[in-house]
């Protein structure tokens, strides 16, 4: 007989783990023990189903080749036992028992195991405000919840919707509700969208971009209460305002689902995760861990860190897979790296934040680099913005946030390739990335900006922020902001309204430097920061010691400022 | 007074080493000295123009902000002199001059230098066939010859043209030669398109997807003459054929522009391209040389390569603009990507193939992975094909091929990225990307395939290639191929007509497992090798120790049978 591998948890890693022992052992008795009706799923996809971008829900359960992933499927195809409707109530590990109880009939039975793997996933935080209990008010988990709210779209029950968090789940249900066309506000009480994820800087330009297309964004306003009439949400009340709305979905967050190895006395980590050791073994050695209920290492910092997603579930099952069939697999850990989808934007992360790597004790570099995806003289080239992070006395890569309507994520996934392998801004600057004008630049976006970071390792660069620019023309200080733009430019992207604002043209900076303020700090300005760079280089060499010039430009600076 | 820096070559390396010298020093005197007519334009753009995607040939010489790049602005901007119509005749190395000659005037004269940066490029190769003076047969380098061939399209005098090499170069202009509605023959001596960069089963893709666009595709022919009346050609002669054409282009490949520095008694490389340390310093250390006339090393391999490439040669160009002002910057080498769009495919390569990694004595292990580039369930996404080749001892990634219509690049620069750091495929394998349903699958497309290797280098997953299939086919053998993928599947992509085929999906495999022969070959297929990589582990596993998987599955075998 072949041995017993229960597995706790039906949507990513579970599922996984399961398929890949089987095809390393054929003669496992594998059993997986799934909570709700459906088993390997796409959680990822609900957003999209919600929009309508998706048709069924079953989409979302079916294989790249059509076939629904359901019980029958696991059977006949991977000979892998699947319980849906039943849920893990405890483990006795001293008799290697998982109880389990059918949520249809409630009874209990017991599962004997050779080993054990806890995929049981994340929940939503539900948060404690009043009015959480009322009708229409959702949290987006699973694909029940999804099928409620889409129905609700559709019978014209929810023209309005207020989303509370502006997270990665809180965008993309922005999307999909925009897709619905349903009047959309979003309420956060953090001052930025994407926390975490993004910087200030990146994040305040996706918040100009998603008010652009007509998202009612309200951040740093704290919800109170959610006010109801015959049972149902009508109304969501901030400190600042009352917003009437149709439903309220509430996407602020998950949690690990640890009740389960908590009470078996398995070992939790400083995140609250279960811990896990490089081979995805819990304190007890013949159980393993994986997907949202796990935890895992930066490999960037070193800590250890929980970020639940999908990708890494399934990297997680594999694992897992080998593990519990005789294997020795390691999970090395995670860059952190996560995209995400939002109105025509795309927007994502990788490795750590500038916020973070001070945290963490760097001294950090960090520049904004507008660029085209494509050749500029290629036809329909989109807008990206690369900001990156570095250690200044190391070079050492810490992380990068890529956002704009451009393609996205073939960047991040560079700089998430560089980050595992512990690259420096010379070597990112270095790559031979591929180059074609239907795809990019002859000096690829991310090697760009490598180069502006290397350049202000080097002390060739003296920039400001955007942030900093906005402070300096609020307050009353001596200094001249010098715009080389061209004269179209300033015409098509407007300029900055301040007495110590001056245009002079690129071509024109050479012979107009006798004018020009030799006293006083002049914070050179262009549209995407290279000509600007290139401008305060050439002030520098002609003497004027406090010419600096401003990251990411008026690309940038304007977004930030208007809004 | 500065020190003087001559650089000679305009349009990618040169004018790139000018623009960080000065950037660097604002004292230097530097000269940039081209025998064309332009100066630093996108030679890779000219298919485009070719093709009427990019209206102007200005367009190629503009920067992203829309200032053209000529005389003045090198003046104005960046304070660089440049002489164009001006070709550098020698190199007196004893006393540091250049002596150059005005082509408008014919006048000698000569430029001293304190640091000399050869730029020099590469021309198009011109084989030796009888006609190859014959009016309107063209090379495509530069901007002139662009033009004269998209003036011949537009005045309705090419409606029939002849690209004579299937190389990177042919079959970008094949694209722009399709926009125009012009009639196009591709002829090439080699068995394959695309030669040295991707291997003969993701070549014979490529060719098949070419055809499918009613490109007449001619390979493993010679072309023997060209035919003329009136001296202009009107024919192409191979050995098996005439081809009836308007004008020929010649694409077949470029040399490196080195007699200005053979003659001054510079050191050549094994490639022919000169010779330059780690600095990019030739063999006299006053002498730099970047771009398409200096060698480089590959990262992969360690051996000397010469792969003349805009973004190589724009990374070339910072190195010399720091090393000629004293700084100390190192070229580390490059892995070899490149990458091109040809009729709506996305073709390119990275690092080495698996026909030069065995070349190279390595025992290479290698797969065909068909992906989509989004999440199965996500509307609009497209197929590309991933190949990965690794030594089996050692696990080590040695190259990537990708070719499809969907997004190719992102794939590409992964693997780049991880071939830059040395990487195994367990590396790759557990790489944390991007993931979002709009962008691809939770286990990314590169991932995936790392994973095959992993199972083939683990003994889990054993295959055998579509050209193996074809010739086993073509014999008599005592084999059964089984087709485990859907019946709708078989409908609409097709399956094969043989005696030894049988078609039993793979929901019923297992049950049907008692009527399958045991003494024989299974190979298994289905659609893009996952099903029938599982479905041959479940034949093991019950004992049928012949059975193993196609790789790349239908997508690949279909495509190379049926042509």
């Amino acid at each position: 007989m072949g041995k017993k591998i229960v597995v706790i948890g039906g949507v990513a890693c579970g599922p996984k783990a399961a398929a890949r022992a089987r095809r390393r052992d054929a003669e496992a008795r594998i059993t997986i023990v799934e909570r709700g009706p459906f088993v390997s799923y796409a959680g990822c996809g609900l957003p999209y189903y919600i929009g309508g971008v998706v048709e069924e829900l079953e989409g979302l359960m079916r294989t790249s080749f059509g076939t629904v992933r359901d019980l029958l499927y696991f059977d006949k195809v991977k000979d892998i036992r699947v319980l849906t409707r039943t849920e893990a109530v405890k483990i006795d590990r001293a008799k290697k028992v998982v109880v389990v109880k059918s949520l249809e009939s409630s009874q209990e039975s017991e599962l004997a195991y050779d080993q054990l793997v806890l995929a049981t996933g994340a929940a939503p935080v539900r948060p404690p405000i009043p009015g959480m209990e009322l009708g229409n008010v959702f949290t987006l988990r699973r694909p029940q919840e999804a099928e409620v709210i889409r129905k609700k779209i559709e019978a014209g029950e929810a023209d309005r919707v207020c989303i509370i968090g502006a997270g990665r789940i809180g965008l993309e249900v922005a999307e999909a509700l925009s897709n619905q066309a349903v009047e959309t506000t979003m309420v956060d009480v953090a001052p930025q969208v994407l926390t975490g994820l993004l910087d200030a800087d990146l994040a305040a330009m996706v918040a100009k971009m998603l008010r652009d297309e007509k998202v009612a964004l309200y951040l740093g306003e704290c919800v109170n209460s959610f006010a109801g009439a015959d049972g149902k949400v009508i109304k969501v009340v901030t400190d600042k305002r009352e917003i009437e709305t149709d439903a309220v979905i509430v996407a602020v967050g998950v949690r690990p689902e640890v009740a389960l190895a908590k009470d078996a006395g398995i070992e939790l980590g400083c995140t609250g995760a279960i811990s896990v050791d490089d081979h995805l073994r819990t304190s007890d050695p013949d159980i393993f861990a994986g997907g949202d209920c796990a935890e895992t290492s930066s490999l960037v910092t070193g800590r250890k860190i929980w970020v639940p997603l999908g990708s890494t579930a399934n990297r997680h099952g594999r694992v897992i897979g080998d593990n519990v069939t005789g294997g020795d697999s390691k999970f090395p850990g995670i860059v952190g790296t996560g995209v995400l989808r939002t109105l025509g934007l795309n927007v994502g992360s990788t490795g750590i934040t500038e916020e973070k790597a001070r945290e963490c004790g760097h001294d950090a570099i960090s520049c904004l680099a507008p660029s085209g995806d494509k050749s500029h003289f290629y036809p329909g080239g989109k807008q990206i913005i690369v900001k990156l992070v570095a250690d200044k006395k190391t070079g050492k890569l810490l992380g990068g946030q890529v956002a704009g309507p451009g393609d996205v994520v073939r960047r991040l996934d560079t700089i998430a390739s560089a980050l595992t392998f512990g690259a420096g801004i010379d070597d990112l600057g270095n790559m031979d990335l591929c180059y074609a004008p239907p795809f990019g630049t002859a000096i690829e976006a991310v090697a760009h900006a490598a180069n502006i970071l290397r350049n202000k390792r080097d002390g060739l660069a003296e920039s400001l922020g955007p942030f900093e620019l906005k402070d300096l023309l609020a307050g009353d200080g001596d200094f001249m902001v010098l715009d080389v733009r061209g004269q179209g430019e300033l015409t098509a992207a407007g300029k900055i309204e301040d007495r110590r604002y001056r245009h002079v043209g690129m071509e024109d900076l050479r012979a107009s430097m006798p004018e020009l303020p030799g006293n006083k700090p002049i914070l050179v300005i262009c549209q995407a920061g290279q000509r600007s760079y290139e401008a305060a280089r050439a002030l520098r060499g002609a003497g004027f010691r406090e010419a600096r010039f401003v990251d990411g430009g008026m690309s940038v600076f304007l977004r930030i400022a208007r809004q």
